[in-house]
């Protein structure tokens, strides 16, 4: 193990996120390479069961999923990595020169997608399909627990509030810079308005907002020095945090200052206390031309709770409920063999692993139902069900030929799948199980697939 | 917002690094600059409660912290982005020219903290300080976090198993690409014994393991010929995957390539079904020599059951449980102001925020017992008090005088700190509360500045 003394903080480059995968799938690639077996395979990205109290999950992440295949590049560090790990010279040859020919197909961001449907499939020489695994469902999982996150929100504030702002506030809690950035991001597919977050506004356009801390007030001689001085920085624009010392005599000395000063200031933030008794006694106090912004543990249950309780706010920041997904923080997504080529022809492949069995084969999703979505029939690629199909062709012989939507696009996609989803699904407790069908094709596939490997196998 | 068709990933850069930072910690930097009102001041590092079942927090991420505020860069790219979002030029000079001159106390990582403890002070303009708010709870938490799962484990299997070796197969369920490289690095500091990760072996060194998926198998026409394959590339560092369709079935076509092949295979891993049963039904089935290594849902819990139900393994391969903490996925961290210069002395300072309250002024942790920890006290920075102090020198005057340590050096602190802490602490459910006590001169401080602060507010 190195010594070292000058600190490092661990930046992937672009390079290194060549070797954000698991060491199996470098092994078995370079098992496939040496056995000359790179069969064209398909493989599966789905979800077994939906996280607690999930009735339906909002799919995102491919931007970068795809944005990750395309531009993977072992470079010399990463090469002399893997050589160190013992991997031979004619392997990491053929990783310098590596590049997708594949096929992608899958879900825009923004599809509402529910257990055993697939986001993604990867058809490819085995070899190049199998390296992506642990990339694609690092985040593609990650963004779709984001987004079905803050879609909740959404639809508890559309639905019992009054479609107030909700602004992410949890980079600070976020599993780390790429959570920040991609919590963001996924969050504003879902349905949030906007970040805190600086760096998601500059590299992904997400609208930034902020207002103050405790420390800008505590480091005054009193609040009203401090609000005094924020005001006269930021005029208009300025929203005022009232909760250092006590939450109603702040926001009477912040209507004293906006007076004194004769600006129009924007609002006031409350972070403590019993949130919804306050806000209606701020309000009280307020003008009515200020605003509310209400923070602090604010999430889909909360939410629920300060419209009954009869709070009154005109925006949310929620923060670590948000980009944890604190009470059910994965998804378990898999990526899974599905067919593999034999004899020329692409054949169904299945596991009989106890609990964790996957449907065979490449597999379209169709949807049924205009205004308000019915029912799901997952099939097998070929066959003919009718519904909308939802998976799209992304990239095809290595080329995209998706246009990426932007993410105001997304974001749209997602509000108007909130609005088709049966009420019932939408639940953020218990929701009901929306049906999803197994076509009478992929059953028989699957029940012809698993008796002729138990045969196989003498069970 | 911008139209594109080209997919971008979101790489974060070194100089990207300067705008993880939530907008307000912008605001509020330009505030003080405007206002000239940049008074020395102390921020701590804490958090205010236990997450559930935990008994210590193993604190983790100082490296990644320093790094941070060492490097900090704002680049013509990141000033672009905050000129378009309004800050005026004197400021963005300001951040152009940024170079932290303040003083950095923190706890050794791998040592444990417990609520109300500062894991890292950083004492320093008011300007400065703030803006490291965002970035240092994101590392500095997340990685405590994750060094605390790993810890509780290596506890289980040290108290219950016999030291089992454990890896971290977590990189593909945690939240985006740095919390995978840096919960490797943290779980090996918290006592696990490597990673499936290659970034994290690449870029921290941490010994990386691999064995086989389930499509290595199916890709195959029969398990056996998916074994004799392995075996011929890999020869006795094969761990061949032996549940894909029948776990004892498979151990079996395990041992009799092996044999066939003549080559002392090095194991074989399970991955699904009831894993303490199997695993006495493989174990009976493999020759001594061969290793038992078994994933899936492996946890803390899992492994208590495990060993209390017979279960009998050499490995395990802790994955989503690891990477999200997914039983308390969040630390809670916050970063306050606790001082600042008035009329040249430091000055003790605290909010009054109902439920978060924050003890004044900088402070030391004292700990005593010798072979196991009896109570820690916590006290402010000029009191004696006796015991062991746990904050350390990090930076001085904008240096680092710091000796950081390898990273198998902190994970002996961890290991040697859990050996230390009494065991009803360390009980992974309902622990018991370790003493932490505060010092009368605190407890004195606390009262004075309270009764400050109401006074002046009429309170």
């Amino acid at each position: 193990m190195r010594t070292h003394s000058a600190p490092r903080f661990g930046h992937l480059s672009p390079a290194d996120l060549s070797l954000f995968t698991d060491q199996y799938e470098l092994t078995m690639m370079r098992g496939y390479r040496e056995a000359e077996h790179t069969p064209k395979s398909t493989f599966s990205l789905f979800f077994r069961s939906l996280p607690t109290n999930r009735g339906y999950v909002i799919a995102a992440g491919l931007e970068q999923a795809i944005a990750y295949v395309q531009d993977l590049t072992f470079g010399a560090d990463q090469l002399a990595h893997l050589r160190d790990e013992g991997f031979p010279e004619a392997f990491l040859e053929y990783l310098a020169a590596f590049e997708f020919t594949g096929d992608i197909r899958a879900v825009p961001e923004g599809t509402a997608v529910f257990p055993n449907e697939p986001l993604l499939e990867v058809t490819a020489p085995i070899d190049q399909a199998q390296l992506f695994e642990t990339l694609l469902l690092n985040q593609i999982g990650f963004q779709s627990l984001i987004a079905t996150k803050a879609a909740r929100m959404r639809d508890v504030v559309r639905r019992r509030g009054d479609d107030q702002q909700l602004v992410d506030f949890g980079g600070r809690r976020a599993h780390g810079t790429d959570a920040g950035l991609k919590a963001a991001r996924a969050a504003y597919v879902g349905g949030v308005d906007g970040t805190a977050n600086e760096a998601a506004g500059s590299i992904f356009e997400v609208p930034v907002y902020g207002t103050m801390a405790h420390s800008w007030v505590q480091s005054f001689p009193s609040e009203r020095a401090a609000f005094e001085t924020f005001v006269d920085v930021y005029g208009e624009e300025a929203v005022l945090l009232i909760d250092t010392y006590d939450t109603v005599a702040g926001a009477e000395t912040a209507v004293a200052v906006a007076d004194e000063r004769g600006v129009d200031v924007r609002g006031v933030r409350l972070d403590s206390g019993d949130l919804a008794a306050l806000s209606q006694e701020v309000r009280n106090v307020l003008p009515e031309r200020m605003d509310v912004f209400v923070s602090s543990g604010v999430d889909e249950f909360f939410l629920r709770s300060f419209f009954e309780d009869d709070g009154v706010a005109d925006g949310f920041g929620p923060g670590t409920s948000l980009t944890t997904s604190d009470d059910a923080p994965t998804l378990n997504p898999v990526y899974k063999l599905v067919a593999a080529e034999e004899n020329g022809e692409m054949q169904p492949s299945m596991k009989l692993s106890e609990g964790k069995v996957t449907y065979p084969g490449a597999k379209r999703v169709h949807r049924f139902g205009e205004e308000t979505f019915q029912r799901d029939v997952l099939a097998g690629a070929d066959e003919a069900i009718g519904g909308r199909g939802l998976l799209v062709d992304v990239v095809t012989n290595g080329d995209v030929v998706y246009e990426f939507p932007t993410l105001d696009e997304s974001r749209e996609r997602t509000l108007a799948t909130l609005e088709r989803l049966p009420r019932d699904v939408r639940a953020i407790e218990d929701p009901a199980a929306y049906p999803v069908e197994v076509s009478e094709g992929l059953e028989s596939t699957a029940e012809r697939v698993r008796s002729e490997l138990r045969a196989e196998m003498g069970l």
